[in-house]
């Protein structure tokens, strides 16, 4: 392993020290507390791994506001408990169970390259069969991409597939019995957030789950 | 689903539109141009779930710089081609397949609730059983568990095991073999972080992996 | 020619290797994917020559963030597509029509000699004669001078001309035809700085223009 | 005006005060000095804006050490006293007469989109009609690429024109009345440098000139 294993980029190391020196130094006493008495999000947000979309921005969020499990185009996978490794199974039941979010937010974004690699793994064109990961990861699309109407061109079709792919996590999301339990109780609602990376617009699925909607 | 989704609480709707009339209006161009020309980041950063420790902030990084995946105890299963639905898999072969980065950065953290859970697990205390996927992902902390020293008391096993579990993450990583390809190319290189919450402090595993050290 | 180049003196030689064996071999992943992939800077930066002002430790920034382009006091000449050598045009042209930065930063400085002698030529005190490509250069600067109010000393002049000059630049800036197609499209925004080389203050033309606010 | 004047990035703004808290506070003094006692460089160097090659990183440079002269290709045009906007000529100008540096680097790179757009547009090949002054600049070129072998392709010949166009830089160099003098006066040496970005290299022009070698 060792040769691998490098010393961070000094530009890095410098920006870390700034942030030390400043905004930490600032808010000390925050952190401090968030140490010793840990952490109370209101909300788990699932999102993409995109470097282009933080949520914190987005919200202005505060360090320990928002418990964010980031993935491949922010995709919950079917309730599956067959003992095998379910790292976003995993990090839902710990924001359910153990942190008690009142929230889950899954939130996806235009021009997603998981969602276009899933599209077209879904309609069998352009598959890279180097992606063993992603192309399985990404069958989780595939009821979504099953309901896309016929008529559209492949541009047109990954639209819609990055809005229903929302709806099919969503759905997928209440299948898990102590997410279901949850909400029964009324301890826990559900979003679905859809953002436009150029023009910055966020869209809500309306509760009624007619569409999405700008808020 | 309909009962349970609902409008987006409406301090995030005015805090969102406060980012959008500032922030975004500001780097319009640079969002456009985001949206339209792609993501080119330098590193792939594996973090945690935990609300506490947002990497963007650490690093001063702009929107484009990390692509982000972010799961419980930022932990790294070991290479599994099964077949099954591999979220964490899959973000490091889009990183290293698809945008190429340069860099991946395992970024741990002190009072990781994944971490502590992980290790009462796999000494047999205090196991919840309610926690089936949770109990399962933190499997993959065994090998660095096993490692651990038997004299300390658990406080101390827990902190020498937040920062060995990031080596063994490491480990796992070098057995996939794109990674390990890439690794051989020059083409991407690894690091190692823990960065305590409450004092603000990072430390590095030092390229001749003794040990962490402070940077 | 011969007898006019020499050997680099052994200390920067030395110091090369010291890069080379260290920051270069720790991001020589990065390295190559910039040389393979090419550059994709978020901003370009127009900075003064002076051996004091090093835009990218300011802003603790990495290879391939800052296009930048220095010359004797960060001035952008007017419009002027006469057939002429034009270094400042060409540049801000490969920025903008090639690389299509969404930013464009005119970063002047206090202490600036090049400003001090551009006011003593403007106010046709103090002319060095030696000085035939200077002078004309600094003849950009009129216009800022012929704007200084009349009541103060040279010293108070000379503080203000630093300023006055930035907005000056950038009004030239957008009478490139090709730049304020950028702009009104919102692929472009322009920011004017002042840095003070013995504070280190950094001050910033408000958006309003009123003047220069410290950040 | 005023629409296209913006607040600084944010992340740009925390950047700057990180700097500004550590860097910058350990460096105080010596920033006063700057401030206070001038600037007083060893060397000029020029230099390419690309954002892939900060000369001060690769010699380790302090502020205050180089003076650095920025443009497309790190060219230097023919002396030419003709009463127009002349920034690279005042930049030398200013260097030698002012700051009377004991060197003037020019330092030339790979892959650099200048030299590969002059080569074509030498060529007559690939011609952009759109880049006026880029063309026009870019036309320094010209007896550099005349010298060309003919055998070769493109990015043979290319890569050829990234160092005989260094050269042809300092033989226009010498041509300025003032460097004559003080190379003349031994109060001046120039060297040639050629950067690899991909590999790191470093190759100097031989002071006999028949090649650049390996450093």
């Amino acid at each position: 392993m060792s040769n691998f294993i490098k010393t961070l980029p000094s530009h890095l190391i410098k920006r870390f020290h700034g942030w030390k020196a400043t905004a930490f130094e600032e808010n000390k006493s925050w952190y401090q507390k968030l140490a010793s008495q840990g952490q109370h999000p209101r909300a788990m947000v699932i999102s993409c791994c995109d470097s282009r979309v933080h949520v914190t921005a987005i919200f202005g969020a505060d360090s320990g506001e928002f418990f964010i499990h980031r993935n491949i185009a922010n995709l919950i996978p079917p309730f599956k408990p067959d003992g095998d490794h379910h790292g976003t199974s995993a990090a839902i039941e710990f924001a359910v169970l153990s942190l008690k979010v009142a929230h889950i937010i899954v939130l996806g974004h235009s021009q997603c390259g998981g969602i276009m690699n899933g599209y077209h793994y879904c309609k069998g064109s352009q598959i890279n069969d180097e992606f063993i990961f992603i192309n399985k990861w990404l069958d989780i699309l595939k009821p979504a991409y099953e309901q896309l109407p016929q008529s559209n061109n492949n541009d047109q079709q990954i639209k819609i597939l990055e809005k229903e792919s929302i709806k099919v996590s969503l759905n997928n999301l209440i299948e898990f019995p102590f997410v279901k339990k949850a909400l029964e109780n009324n301890d826990l609602v559900l979003h679905g957030l859809w953002h436009d990376i150029g023009t910055g617009e966020l869209e809500m699925l309306d509760p009624d789950q007619s569409a999405f909607i700008k808020i």
